[in-house]
């Protein structure tokens, strides 16, 4: 690589995430990790894309719940689909991280796993961001996507560890991020086996099996990845679990948290959004010993050029 | 490879592996599989290893239970603990599968995924197959680990789908068979952080959370894997829901089960082995499309040569 991190600003968060990457890489030092342990995590939702207005999943849901308004009128008048049809964001807002993912995974059951992950292909396919106009998969973070890359070239598995839909993301998480379906981690919903004509299928049901969020996310990656990760990268209280227990193994570690506050490029937010706020790991972040990424500062671009 | 499959003695069931193998990834063929969905699924005991007279997880209960037993001489008198203390195989053996796995489970509950590692490891290097005096992880299949050399050497990625909990086998996975953590799926129990002078661990609680059998297994695939299988191989009715999701997918597909037939070189069981039976799977096997494989006529050898 001829330059590492092209987009992201020099400064000191750019120097730590070089200076760690090649502190566990060298062959022979004090701080050397071999490549099976080199395990990094992200979370997804305003870590590697933008989750404003609303989460993106939020945005599906209220696609469906329309599609399911159109068989059901009384939806109209029932919260909270009220919300979601009449696009309330300060009643969407209001009901938290878990109560809209919790509208948002019901509004897809009864679907087989190929089926969902169909429905969410398309649609990815033809939405668009409510304000910056451009399709969600377009709005990843191009320093993120850069980071990616190198901590691959530099034999780090990436995982993600995220609160939004395990089967959502890895929808689009191969061809947007690199990282295939089984390395993605995030809230599940319980199927059943569906037998028809002798064949089986997994059929995803309403109720929510795991919201993968603060606590939960360190026993999901206990479950899912069987290894204390090296690097975590988060942006929100909810990662702010997964980030301690990455710093809480032996040897050299880093965890990073984005702090959104570049109100020009994107949307500035932290403490007061409703829907994931940022309030002890941004005030604690020193006492943690997380690094705290400046999107105004240390991006120098944050979305991928438009094509 | 200048000969793959060299402990697979020529016949049916090889042609059928390398048949399926060369279908799958003859580019621009009409069965080729895009390397990311080359999933391969294996069960581990019976299928991997050897599982006879106990599951090596029940063995390395029992040591675990002698410990505890020295601590606290009352579990002597008490049932179930007595059976393992005892070594009174019949009495184990009648707890059937899923309750000889929680007692397992439980025996090794309170210590963190880290510490339970390190005792699994240790255990492993130490102990020894009561009749074939080798390591267990010196059991493991000749045959097996060549066919999972082979599948990867085609681009495949091989997970193990397995009723034996998810972290024993990780303890060992990845040198026995070059299964890494993130790629083991197996039973588990639930977890907490307990957080100690500001750092957080992960420990194993006593409650069961997911005994990963049956259809279990198909659920957990659609959890942790996120695709479905091309490839599924077991050995009782405890891989039959996996080995049938499988083949239940578009395109061309492959579902093996070794029966355990050979008495002189392995152990001869079937549907009397009360701690995982084979009887659904076995009468079926022609019906639902499922290739046998005899451990008498199709391994030239079963465990590697002593060194």
């Amino acid at each position: 690589m001829a330059q590492p991190l092209a987009s992201w600003r020099s400064g000191k968060v750019r120097d730590a995430i070089l200076t760690f990457v090649e502190a566990v890489t060298a062959q022979g030092g004090a701080d050397f990790v071999p490549p099976p342990e080199r395990i990094a995590v992200f979370d997804n939702d305003g870590t590697l894309w933008c989750e404003q207005p609303v989460q993106v999943q939020v945005a599906f849901a209220q696609a469906r719940i329309q599609q399911l308004a159109e068989a059901d009128p009384t939806l109209k008048d029932r919260q909270p689909y009220k919300a979601f049809l009449d696009h309330d964001l300060a009643a969407i807002h209001a009901l938290g991280k878990e109560g809209v993912f919790e509208v948002a995974f019901a509004a897809h059951a009864g679907v087989t796993v190929e089926a969902f992950d169909s429905l969410s292909k398309a649609w990815l396919t033809e939405a668009r961001h409510p304000k910056l106009a451009r399709r969600y998969t377009d709005l990843v973070y191009q320093p993120q996507l850069e980071l990616l890359d190198y901590l691959r070239a530099n034999g780090f598995k990436t995982f993600i560890v995220s609160g939004g839909g395990a089967d959502f993301i890895r929808a689009f998480a191969e061809p947007a991020y690199g990282v295939p379906p089984e390395q993605v981690v995030g809230s599940t919903v319980k199927t059943k086996i569906q037998e028809t004509d002798g064949h089986l299928d997994l059929m995803k049901l309403p109720e929510l099996q795991s919201f993968d969020d603060r606590e939960v996310k360190v026993q999901n990656i206990g479950l899912h990845i069987g290894r204390r990760p090296i690097l975590a990268f988060g942006n929100s209280d909810g990662d702010l679990a997964m980030m301690r227990y990455t710093l809480s193994g032996p040897g050299r570690r880093l965890a990073l948290l984005v702090h959104h506050d570049d109100d020009t490029r994107e949307v500035a937010y932290d403490r007061e959004f409703r829907l994931s706020p940022l309030v002890e790991a941004l005030d604690k972040a020193d006492d943690y010993g997380i690094t705290v990424v400046s999107v105004a500062k240390d991006w120098a671009e944050v979305f991928p050029p438009q094509t």
